[in-house]
Formats: structure tokens, sequence, C-alpha cells
């Protein structure tokens, strides 16, 4: 931490700084420049910066350091690639294509979908909701248990991997016998008892970006699970809410470079939630891609106007093929590629 | 929800729509303008508007009829007053006052701090985290039982009533054996599981506003609860997530009519956190009663400077009884008022 | 400017930024920490800091002084008084209130509105737009150069004091001649060319914040007007953009006590245009007050139901006469009054 | 508009709304619902919606037709095309690149930067700042009316088109003169007395988007210029101001499916003012293309270590060239390409 003294500082009110910053547990540096004393607090283990901003005579406190460390290029430079029993699946050369409808309405829903999705000839990661997070206590809240054995025995038939939403601790059991990877909901992002939770499992777990989540935020619940002892994390980008209602929330691809920079974990975005209707999702499933996302997450149902939930945002099976063919073309750009089975 | 068409819409897509809503289970009134042809949908249950939105020649779906119910001033015209022990404490012409600590962090803390309010000699109820949601993994995260046990021994010292915040499911038994109010935080907003569980229990909540919640959907939250049975909800601003840094949080104080006009719910506000320092407390728990807040919650600590946490946003014990005092005399405006013990 | 040195940084990534930092014509001051180095900037003129973060070996760069001067309360201590013609209007002890309707449309309408205000009883400053910002072309621009002459000639059978907008620079010779006091909207906030001409003239400006503006934009802002040689700048929040769409935009209170610390300038509010609608008005103008505002600014109209514009959001006199009595009750709070004429 | 009245609405207050819609010179037709009775208002010229809002037993009020007429996809089904010299420069097959730097600092500059685009052998239209808007009042403001010549000078020699920002009205001989293509920045686009005289001149505009202007305000400004008779504006999205503080500002991309549902309007992305730092700008260029942008404007400098002026997110002149090869690869999939000269 910096501490920057104010241009007409007294002796005094340095000697406080100091005093401070050394009975918590810092050693302090003193700089006198020709304007501002600066004084640096190292060695310590923290300190809420803002009980330095109080005292007199002090103009502004800097952290540097930010406070996630497993999650960040420091810790490790070269990019993290998840694993699913032996195989790479996010984070690789091969771009990560995960679909399926937003729920999990029954046997002949998910097989039928599943089915589509095997035709187009590429690895896909089936998903489904089988707990639903509803704004509404009058709304379709999932099947519960037995969406996951649906989702579980149609992935199996088709040869895929599963990966369905987990909303509470007490539900874990049901994710470990059910699927292969985790997802937590944007609304959970900061459901800390969950997430530490989570850093005690061995299976990979997509991690979205809260409505209003900071990156840094962001990273730091990602550090909850690293902690823990889990390395498999996947950050998505799902939008942010802003000002602008033409879209139901405001997709950050920004957040692309942004967290390429500052953290080895993949990233992933999900266009179907950000944009909230079918005929932005292709268009900004394009644009992830060539921004450098790892893979892109998609609604997609056998037969979206007769979906319980989520239907208009859902991409028909022939429009999620043409979507693959773009990507196709676009991934190389960025040095990734699109494999066929 | 009314269907409104396109000036050049046809007679086969407005046959589509009328359709589709009565296939929803829905009856459909046509009512056509000079310019546009406009579809009411009335008598069904639900329907997800953007199902109506990309059929063709439709060029706007508005939905009339607000989600939640026993929350809103239709459902219940009078201002509710939420009693604890059959005494008013939130909501009548009493203002209320929530203060204490940020976090419990020993018997002597809560004690020194219990005894400076009492002293002012008005009625406060005391809070003080004993579970803490944090940012990082790394910070200190609350007592626990402990702490709550701490809080219940003080505030029955001093006969005050205890108000703490929960984050999860499994600690409910804890917090109907020690606490008065439980608390709800921002985080948790929409931790669905856990507001639908407080619906169930026969002790006040206190529902705070989510970072980026809209009034609508804390209202939804609130919802949650009342559905389940527990009327005794309070609403707590505590500020919103904007693109100003200035002040940690932008504390939305037009919320407040807002509420008022929306639902016969008591709301209050937390300055402490929406600002996040000290001499921005005062100003802002003023300005929130003169806005019509039926009360305030407001850090204080007995000694600010040796908090474990928060401490640069808690006030003196001697600014607050300040500020009791300010208010006193700005409450009777708004038709409240500071009564004394 | 503080450049903070990554941890593993190498001595010759350290010479660069050095030497980059002397051929800009700064001095560099090297301190070095036990983890990260840190160097000073000193004495130079000016440097965009991102132009040392693009440098090999550098964590961070950190802006230490403000980018404004003559606002900030470092170059004046004390509140800065705005006069008219000899008297304190808005600044001093006594709360500033400006009031009358959105739009100048007539000689009678002026006339009565003013009459109105005038019973009250109290000092009002009179205001009422004769060029209209509208979003739309298709919108009435108001009556110009004679709306100018209508609310000079009333002002003076009132022995009132006139404010209005204007936007853009040909306007100023009209504004000199009719209005004593100038008010930029919040579109024109950075509307550098017209706040620059501002700085030459010698009549009080009120500087609206815009929409999306952070405090310290708005202060640069005044800067501008500062640095021509104008004094005499009042500071008016009215709400900012976020994504809460229940009023029309969320008036920041915070930014009261912010810009108190900050600046000497005065500051008021207008809770007309953040609310947009009539019931929100008097709650927020209260709470401004509360939190420390130097005045407030209110559309009232004589009979609002007519209003050629902003009708909904316009008081009706004697709800206007009402706040001023609520006001006069919760100045003293803040050691202001509502003085008598 | 329509009016949706209250469940319990007496018919009084029914006729209170059709006399109000009716004394405003609009024609009202009645629909009584089950539930709701809905009150159409057709035929009129305008009428501020929160003057039926705040009438007794009124619920809700709806405007259904957007204000903007000329530049919707109803006024015009097809793309716009927009033409410099009878050659189609944007809107086409071919994707439009702007490229230059942020200032003209001097004639070598252009000169050395234009040398070096010219290279690359596709078509490009140079972009340079004279005037300047900068937050400060002691940052460089421009060359002024030297910088237009410079720039025209330069496109001379090496057979491009010109494109730069003008900030006033009394700018506008000189841009007639020196431009091809005027510019309007974020800061400006409802400063509606410039944008209503752009209306009149014969030369294309484009009109970045207002840091927090929502697309609807977006296109009315748009209105603004088309409805003076210059049907040649292009629309640029560069980012939009959130909550999240990692990149400037957040860039969005749902905007150009948005615009192009809603719009005929051509639109392009800066994607180096919205990001601010040079290695995110190529991927934003490269997801803009791929979410069907017609274009991109990039600052390019020769050698940006030595600009006066946003060097940190200047290209160097190999990176752009490098993002165009990119850009031919990613055009197809939406339709266009990047032709060679």
């Amino acid at each position: 931490m910096l501490v920057v003294m104010k241009q007409n500082a007294s002796e005094d009110e340095v000697k406080t700084v100091i005093n401070y910053i050394e009975n918590n547990g810092f050693r302090a540096h003193v700089s006198e420049g020709e304007i501002n004393t600066v004084i640096g607090a190292v060695g310590g283990k923290s300190m809420d910066k803002r009980n330095l901003e109080i005292l007199d005579g002090v103009q502004e406190v800097i952290k540097i350091s930010s406070s996630y460390k497993l999650v960040s290029r420091t810790f490790r430079s070269e990019d993290s690639v998840v694993t699913v029993k032996g195989k790479e699946v996010i984070g690789g050369k091969s771009l990560c294509l995960i679909a399926g409808p937003c729920t999990v309405e029954s046997y002949e829903q998910m097989r039928d979908t599943a089915a589509a999705l095997k035709q187009i000839g590429v690895p896909i990661i089936l998903r489904g909701g089988a707990f639903k997070p509803r704004t509404s206590p009058y709304s379709f809240q999932g099947l519960g248990e037995e969406g996951l054995q649906i989702l579980r025995r149609v992935a199996d038939e088709f040869d895929m991997l599963v990966a369905s939403e987990i909303m509470e601790i007490s539900q874990l059991s049901l994710f470990l016998k059910y699927a292969d990877i985790l997802q937590v909901g944007a609304r959970n992002m900061q459901n800390f008892n969950l997430v530490r939770e989570l850093g005690t499992i061995d299976k990979p777990v997509i991690l979205k970006r809260g409505l209003s989540a900071t990156i840094e935020e962001w990273l730091m619940s990602a550090e909850y699970i690293m902690s823990g002892g889990n390395r498999n994390v996947i950050l998505c980008e799902r939008g942010i809410r802003t000002y602008e209602t033409a879209t139901r929330n405001t997709l950050d691809l920004s957040a692309i470079p942004v967290v390429k920079k500052l953290s080895h974990l993949p990233i992933i975005v999900d266009p179907s939630h950000a944009t909230g209707i079918r005929n932005k999702v292709a268009p900004m499933a394009r644009a992830s891609v060539a921004a450098g996302a790892d893979g892109v997450m998609i609604e997609v149902h056998h037969c979206p106007d007769k979906a319980v939930c989520d239907g208009p945002q859902s991409l028909y099976p022939d429009q999620f093929a043409s979507l693959v063919s773009d990507l196709g073309v676009i991934a190389p750009v960025v040095g990734k590629e699109v494999v066929k089975i």
C-alpha cells in the first residue's frame, strides 16, 4: 500500500501514519518527494485502506497488489486447460461448444435436442437446467433430481458431457452423481458459502459473472474456488446490467482480452442470456470468438416454440449448425479451431 | 398482456397471434384502432412476452400487471407495521433506529458499544454481524455462533432487540434461537432458496436491495418471503452500483417515495455501506428520513479506530447521538418522531 | 505520478521508465521497496499515464494530483458565496430557492406563476426556459428571445432575479441582456467551447451535472469556467443515468457531501428533472436540504395541467409553499435558514 | 398511446381520461377487457404520457410508436449506403476502414502515417482531429484550421478521403472546405443546435453514440440530421459508461444487431476510444466485424510512442495491417469483404 501525503502535511501527520502502519504489522518506507511525501507499507497481512485515508494529512491511499493470487497470470503464466475424464475440453486449441435447452423438460425433449446437436458432427457439451433461479416465486422452478437424471441418461446415449447449474450446497451430492461440469449462476457468483464449497470438489466449475460484478470481484470469487484446491475453473461472461434496455443485458466482450491479460483461466461467453432474443445470439457468439473467447454456451431447443422457458432466446438446431459453421471460419483467426468428431 | 400489431400487419398475422394466445390458455380481445390493431390477452396464467414479440407483424408486447401481488399497495392499502414481541418496531409513527458495529468482535466490544448507545435515551435495535460475506476468501469471516451468542447476551443486558445477517439456510436454526430480526444481505437478495425459506418463519426479515436490483426485482424477492406466509418484511435501501466511484455505491433515495407508492411494506436505509466513509453517513441518514424512510441502520462502534472491519464507515457514539438529535428535528416533517425511552 | 514496478522487474525496465519520465520533462525519484520499486515523476507538465502503463515491467501507474485547481478546497478553503447585484444569493446562510415553469409560454403564464410564488413571502429566483434542448426534432423548441424578454419583464415586476438556460455561444449576448444567472444544461456540461466562453462573462453560471458525468469531470467543467476568470460557478446535481427506470434518473445526493469536501463551490439540486414526476419532487427536495445542499431548483407552474412542457413534474404553487415551509424546519439542522422577505 | 386503467377504476375516472385525450386533439378508442379497460389515443400530434399517468384510476400509459421516423426500417427497408463523390464508402458490401492518429500534429506526422496506411493496399479513409474536446482546460486543444489543411493536403497526396470531428457550428465552413466526412463526437450527440445544422449540408455525418445515450436517443439525434434533409448519416458505437472500470468504456456490440433491426442506417465501431488501450483494440475490432458492423474506425499512428495524444491506444501501422488481414477472413461470414485497391 502507498500512502501519498498532502503537499502541506506536517511532520506529526507523517509520524501518525507511520505509527499506524507499524502498529498493524507492516513496515513503513518513507520517500520524500519535492511535492508529496509517499509512504509505502510492506510486509504485513492486510489493512483497510480507508483507515489510512481518514488520517489527517493523507491525500490518497493506493492499494498496489491485487487481492487474487491463484487465479492471476503472475501465479501461472500459461493458459489453464480444463480436462474432463482425461480429455481437454476448455481452454485448449479446440473451441468449446456448450449447447442445450434452458430447462430440462422431459426425456423426449432432451433426446430430440441432443440428437439434433449430434448430427452437426462436432463435440458438444450438453447443458440443461434442473434447478432454476426464477425472479418470481410463481414461475416454474425446474424438475430437480429427475432433470439431472434425464440429462445424464441422454448425454450417455449420445456420448456427451453434462453441464448444469447448482443453486445451493445441499444439492451438491446430486451434482457429483450426475454432472460432469457444475455451473454457478450470475446471481450466485457472490454466494460465498457455495463457491467455497465448490473448491473442495474435483469437477470443473463454470463461474458466471454477476450482473453487476467487476472483473476483479469475479476473479475474487474464482479465487474462493481455487483456494479450496479446485483448479478447474472456467469464467463465463453473460452480460452486465447497464442503463441500456434494448437488450436484456449488455454483453461485455472487452472482458475477454481483459481477463486473458490478468488471469490464466479459460473464459467462455453465454450470448443467449445476455441478449435474451434469438436473432442477437448468433452475431454475439461470432463476436465472442473473434474477441478471443475459449468457447460459447448457447441455448438450443429442438422446438423453441414449445419450450417451457426462454424459448425466444433459444436457437433452432439448424441455426446453431449454421453458427458452428461460421465459428469454424472465425476461430483460426484467434488460433482456435472447431474440430470434427 | 397487450399485443400491439404493426401498422401493416396482415389478417393472417393477427390470426397467428390470437391462436398463440388462446393455445396458451388466455382469451384474446381484439381492438382495431385506426393505425394499430391491439390484442389483449386475459385470463391465463403466464406467458413469456418474448414468444409473442417474435411473431411476424407484432410491433410490441406490453405486460400490464406487475408480477408481485402480496407486497403491492393494491393488495393492502395501509402501511404495514412490523411488530416484535407485541411492540411496533418498524413502519409506525416512531422512527426506527438500528445501530451497532459491522462485526461482532468480542463481548467487551458489544457491551461497550451497547452501553454507549443506551445512553442516548432512545429505543435502538442492536446490530452486528456474526457471519460475514467477504469478497476475498482471505478476509475475516465472522465469529459464527459465538457472535450470535454475544449479541443476544448484550442485547438482553441492555433490553434491546437483535438484528443480524443470515447467509445460508443451514444457519437458520441458530438465528431462530438468538436473533429477533433476520437480515438478508444485498448479495443474497436473489438467493431464492434462502428467501423462500425465510417465508416459513415467524420473525421479521430485513431484505436489503441487491447492488444491481431494480425496485421491481426487489419487491419480487419480498414476494418470495410473503408468499410463504411471513408478512413481516422490511425493505432496506443500501446503494446501487453505478459508474460513479466517489462513493462506494450510489444511495438511491428516490427509491423511498417509489416504494411507498407501489408497496405497503416499510422501508429503511443503510447509509453506512452505501457511502463507505464516515463523514458521508450523517448527511445521507438525514436525507433518508427527510425523504420519508421508516428508519435508518447505522454502523456505530465504541472505538472505530480498532474495529476489525469497516471502522472507517463507523460512527463514534457521540456522532451517532448528534445524528439522532438531528433526526428528531427532521422526523416530524414527514409525520414521524424519535421517541424517548 | 507514481510508477509501481512489477516484483520481478529488471534493472533495464526500471531504466527505461526513468528515461521516459525524464525525456518528458519530469524528474524521476526512485524508491526501492522490498517488493516493488516505486518511481515518482515530479516537476513536469503533463503525461498520459497509459504511456507508462504499457512499458515492460510496469505494474501500475498512479496519478496523484487531481486535474482541477481553482475549484478545489486546496485552492480556497472557505465556502464560496455567489452574489448578484451585491447581494448574497447562493452559498451563504440563506437557503437558495429557484422556481418557475419548465418553459416560458406567455407573459400571462409567467406573471401568474410569479405572483403565486411572490405570495409565499420568501426570496425566489425566477426560472423558465426560452431555448429548450429536446430529444426529438419534432418537439416544441422554446420561444427564444421573446421568452427571455417575458422572463425579464415579469421578474422586474415582482422584484426577482432571472435564471435561464443557454444552449449555444451565439445566444450569449441575449443572455447578458436579459438574465441574471445563466444555466448550462446536463447535455452541455462537456460542451467545452460553451463553458470556456462562459468563463469570460461576469454573471454567475449554474452548471448542471451531465447525465453520466463523474464528479471529477463535473469539477473539470467548472474549472473551464473558472480558468477563464469567472469565479461565480454554482454546481447543480440533477440525477445520473443508472439501470433503474422507476425514476427518470437517479438523484445522486451523496454528491453533496462529496462536492463539499473536494470543492469550495456551492451546490444546489434539481429534483424535478431527476425524478420526472410530481409526487417525488418534494421528498427529494427535502432530502437535498437535509444532505447539505445550498439550495433547490424546482419546477412550479401556476397551472401544471396546461403546461406546454413537463407539467407532470411541476408543482402547484400551494405544494411549493408547503415544501418551502418544510424546508424551513430542516434547514437549521444544516446551518441554513429560509429567510422571510 | 394506450392508457391502461386500474382494475377498480370508476366510470368517472375513465371519462376524465377520455376528455383529456380528446381535449388534446386525439381520438379515444375504449376497449373494455375483463380486468382492465384500455383506452387508445390516436390521430393527434403529441402528448406527454406523464400527464395521463397522474390521472386517477390510471395504471399505466404506453407509448406505441417510436418517435423517430426517417431513420427507421419502416421508413426505408433496404440498408442505406453512404456515397462520397459518387463512390460507395459505407454500408455496401465493402467493409469500411477509417484510420489515422487521434490528433493532427504536423504535416510530417500525417504524411508518414498515411504512407504507412497506403502500403496496406486497401481503401482507407484518413482520420485525424483538428479540434479536440478535452476534459481539462489545460490540455492540448488541437491545431484548428491548420490541422484540417494538413489533413486535406495529405489525403490528396495519397488519394484518400478525409474524416474529422466538428465541435461547433461556427467551424462548419472550415469543415465544408476541407473534409469529406464530418464526425460528431460522443459529448456532442445531443448538442441539438449542432446536429440540426448538420442536417442542412450535403456531406456525410458520422454520429458517435453518447456515453450514456440509449439507442433510441441516438436514433433521435440521427433523426435531427435526417429531418433537415441530409440522408447520409453513419452511426458509430464507441462504448458506453458502466460501472466496470477495467476498460475506459464498455463497448456495446449488441447495439449492432439492435440498430440493424430498427434502422436502415450503416453502423461502424470505434474500438480505440472504447477500450483506451492498444492490446484491446484488435480483439474488439474483430468482434465488431463478426457482429455485423459496416466498418471500423481505428487510431493508427506511424510512431505511437511520440503521439501528442492517445498514443497508448494507437496501433502501430504493422499491427493495423495485421488486423486488416484478419478482418479479411472474418468479413465474408457476414456478407462483407475487404477489397484490394
